[in-house]
C-alpha cells in the first residue's frame, strides 16, 4: 500500500479509534509496557544496529547519546506509560451543555483531533512517547522518526502496533513512515491527515508549513528572554540566566539575548561576565554593554539570532516598557522571564509579553511538557491557536457540539411560535 | 498609512487592547450602543445612499433586505450589545493552577488571539457584531466588509470606533480595510495579523487560504446530511427535512442530502414527495429512489454537491453504518443529523459522525451562535483545531502560561537536587 493508501484507511478507522473506551486505551497501553520490557533484548539487538552504524559514520558524541536505548531509557518510557494510564481520560470531557428550550440540550464534548501525522528526531523514547500519548488520546498516529534510528524504531513501532491491535485497537489505530522521501508524500495527504507536528529545525518545520494543505502545529524557532528588571536580585538573576542559558543550550526553551535594566546593568554585568566566563559562554552585547565589560560588540541584527549554543546576546533597555516591546517585536512568543523582587512589574511583564509562556523569577527551561505535569509532550507549540505552549493530551483533543431533540425545527422559532429560553445544565 | 502600517499599528497596542479591564471594555460596548442610538439618523442616511446605488445596479430583492439598516436591524444589534455586555469576561480564566514544587506555581490562563481580521458580507449589522465581539474578548480588529455597504459601514465604524477610543481603549484597538484591492495586502501581514475569518463563498475562502500566511478560520462549504434512521418516526423526520432544507436554503447550515435506511424508504419517499412539491422543493434521487418515485436520477457525483437552492440530493443506506461512513466520506463535517428512536443508535451516530454539530431529532438549522446561546457569532469553523462549530467568544481567546518562581532553574531538577511535586491549587 502507498502511504496515501495507508493514511486513508487510518482516516476510516479514526472514529472507531476514537469511541474506543478508556478501558480499552488504557489497557492496551499496560500490555505496550509489558511488551517493551518482555522484549528488551530484541529492542537493544535493533538499537545496537544503529549504534554500530552511527559509530562507523562519525556521530558526535551527543546524539550518540539521543541514539542509544538502554535499561534506562526503557525505564524512563514505561514510567511515562504509567503516567498517561493514571491521567483521566482527555475525551468525553463536557465544556458545556445548555437546555437552548424544552426538550433540546446541547453539549460539547471533547474528542481526538482524528489523524496525527508526528515527524520526530532520532530519539527511539520519543516514537514510545508519541504513540502512546496518541493511544490515551484516542487519535490515529503516523509516525516518522529520524532515519539513524531506523532498526529501534522499526523494532518498537512493531511491538506497540501488534500490542494495540491484539488489546481491541483497530487496525488502522497507527502507521510507521520510515523513507524520507516519504515525507513529501505525507505532505499531500491533506484528505486524511487532520493535523501535522514537525520536530526539528526551524529550516525544516518552516518547509513542512510551506509545502502542505494540512494545519501544522510546532514552534519555528525558539528565541528566549531573560529580562532583569532593575528591582531584581542579582544573585537570583544569575542563578536564573545560567541556567536559561547552559543548562541544555541545544533546545528551544534555552535563552538566547538578555536585557537588562539599565539601573542594573552596573551591578549585573561585571558579575554575569565572570559566571560566563568560568562557563565558557561569550557575550555578544550592544554598544552600551561594551563599555562595561569586555566583550564582542553586536547591534540589532543579533537581536533575531538564535545561538542554540554558549552565546548569548546582552543589551540595555530604558525601562520595563522597552523590555516588552523588544521581547514582542523580536522573540519567537516561546518563553520569556522576568527577574524582579517588584510584583507589579512581574504581573505586568507577564500581561503583556505576548508568549506562550511568561515566567517570573524562574528559568525558560521550565517550559517542557513533563515539568508542566502533562505527563509527556508531543512537541511546543507558537502558534497561538488550539494549543499553545507544551502540547500534552490537552491539545491532541478537539470537540463536537452534541445537539439532542425531539422533532424541534428552527421554523418554529424564526416565526415567532417558540423562543428560546436558554438554561445552564 | 498603509494597511500593513496600519495593522503594524494595532499589533504593537494589542497587548494594551489585551491588558483593558472588563469595566472598560464593557463600558465602551454600552457607549457604543448609546452613540448608535443617538446617531440613527446618520446612519439610515448613509444606508440610504448604498440602497439607492443598490437599487440602480437591481440587485435582487433578497440581499437589498441584507443591505438594509433600519430600526428593528438597529434594535436587533443593540439587543446583541446589551447580551454582550452581560457574558462574564472570556479573559483571565484560570484552566490549569498546578504547584509544580515549592514555590513555583503554573497557571494557565486565557487571553486574547491578538489582532483578527475579518472579512465579511455587505450586511450593516454584521459590522456591529464582529466589532463588538473583538471589543469583548479584547482583540484588536480589522474590519472589511462587503462594498455594497461601504457608505453604511463607513459610518457605523466611525462612531464605534471613536466611542471605543473615548472609552479608554488603545487608539490601535480597530481599523476599517474599504477597498476590495486592499484585501491582498491584508493577506500579506503575517507578522501583524494572527488570525483570518473570511465570511463568504466556497471560492473566496479558499482563494484567501491559499493566499496568506496567516492562519485562516472559516469553512469551506457545507455540505449538511440529514439521516432518516429505520426506527424513526416519519412524520417528525419530514417536519425535520423540511425545516432542514426550506427554513433557509442559501446558508451553509442547510441540509444538502439526505440518507434514508433501505427499510424506511418505503414510508418516508411518497409522503417527502408530496411535502416538497407542495414547497417546489426538487429531489435528485438515486436510482433505489428514482424506483419510488419520480425525481431526477443522479449518481455519486451528487454526494457532493452543495446547492444552497430547493433542491436536495437523496439515495439509501443499507444501515447506519453506510450513512456514517457516507457522511464522513463526502460530507463537510459541519452538522449532520440523525432522525430516530433509539437511542444506541442515536449515541453511534453522535460518537462517530466527524463533524463540529451531530445532532438527533433537530433540524441542522440549528448550527448558529445565536440559537447556542452564545450572543453572536464570527463565522463557523468547519476546521478541527481551536474552535469548531459556531465561533462565539471562546473562539476569540487563546491562553498564555504563567510561572511564577522564586530563583527556581532546571538544573536542581536535572541533576537531582529537587524533585517536582505536582499538586493541583
Amino acid at each position: 500500500m502507498s502511504i496515501q493508501e495507508q493514511a486513508a484507511k487510518l482516516k476510516l478507522d479514526s472514529p472507531r479509534m476514537a469511541s474506543s473506551t478508556i478501558e480499552v486505551r488504557n489497557q492496551a497501553l499496560s500490555a505496550i509496557k509489558e511488551a517493551l520490557l518482555t522484549n528488551k533484548d530484541t529492542i537493544f539487538a535493533a538499537n545496537q544496529e544503529d549504534m554500530t552504524a552511527a559509530a562507523l559514520a562519525q556521530v558526535p558524541a551527543p546524539v550518540m547519546k539521543r541514539l542509544k536505548f538502554d535499561d534506562a531509557k526503557l525505564a524512563g518510557v514505561c514510567e511515562g506509560i504509567d503516567n498517561l494510564i493514571a491521567l483521566p481520560d482527555p475525551l468525553h470531557r463536557i465544556s458545556l451543555a445548555r437546555e437552548l428550550d424544552e426538550g433540546l440540550v446541547l453539549r460539547r464534548e471533547t474528542c481526538p483531533i482524528g489523524v496525527i501525522g508526528v515527524i520526530f528526531e532520532a530519539r527511539p523514547d520519543a516514537l514510545v512517547q508519541i504513540s502512546t500519548l496518541c493511544i490515551k488520546s484516542g487519535n490515529c498516529a503516523i509516525l516518522k522518526g529520524g532515519s539513524e534510528t531506523l532498526h529501534t524504531n522499526k523494532t518498537l513501532f512493531e511491538l506497540i502496533y501488534k500490542t494495540a491491535v491484539e488489546n481491541g485497537l483497530p487496525t488502522g489505530c497507527m502507521m510507521q513512515v520510515e523513507a524520507r522521501e516519504e515525507i513529501s508524500q505525507l505532505l499531500s495527504c491533506h484528505e486524511s491527515i487532520d493535523l501535522l507536528i514537525p520536530r526539528g529545525s526551524n529550516a525544516f518545520v518552516q518547509y513542512i508549513m510551506n509545502n502542505t494543505k494540512i494545519p501544522v502545529m510546532g514552534h519555528a524557532d525558539g528565541i528566549c528572554h531573560v529580562y532583569v528588571d532593575k528591582d531584581a536580585d542579582i544573585e537570583k538573576a544569575i542563578r536564573i540566566i545560567v541556567d536559561s542559558k547552559t543548562q541544555y543550550p541545544a533546545v528551544c526553551n534555552a535563552a538566547e539575548t538578555l536585557l537588562i535594566h539599565k539601573d542594573a546593568a552596573a551591578k549585573l554585568l561585571p558579575v554575569l561576565a565572570e559566571s560566563f566566563q568560568a562557563l565558557s559562554v561569550k557575550i555578544r552585547g550592544t554598544s552600551e554593554v561594551k563599555e562595561m565589560i569586555d566583550c564582542e560588540q553586536v547591534g540589532p541584527e543579533a537581536f533575531k539570532t538564535e545561538y542554540l549554543d554558549y552565546i548569548m546576546t546582552v543589551t540595555t533597555v530604558e525601562d520595563i516598557a522597552q523590555a516588552i516591546n523588544h521581547i514582542n517585536q523580536y522573540g519567537s512568543h516561546h518563553t520569556d522571564t522576568i527577574v524582579t523582587e517588584n510584583s507589579a512589574a512581574a504581573d505586568s511583564f507577564m500581561e503583556l509579553v505576548d508568549s506562550a509562556s511568561v515566567y517570573c523569577n524562574c528559568s525558560t527551561r521550565f517550559a517542557d511538557g513533563f515539568r508542566y505535569g502533562f505527563g509527556a509532550e508531543v512537541g511546543v507549540s507558537t502558534g497561538k491557536l488550539h494549543a499553545r505552549g507544551p502540547v500534552g493530551l490537552d491539545g491532541l483533543v478537539t470537540y463536537k457540539y452534541k445537539l439532542q431533540g425531539n422533532g424541534h425545527v428552527v421554523a418554529d422559532y424564526a416565526e415567532g411560535r417558540k423562543k428560546f429560553n436558554f438554561k445552564e445544565l
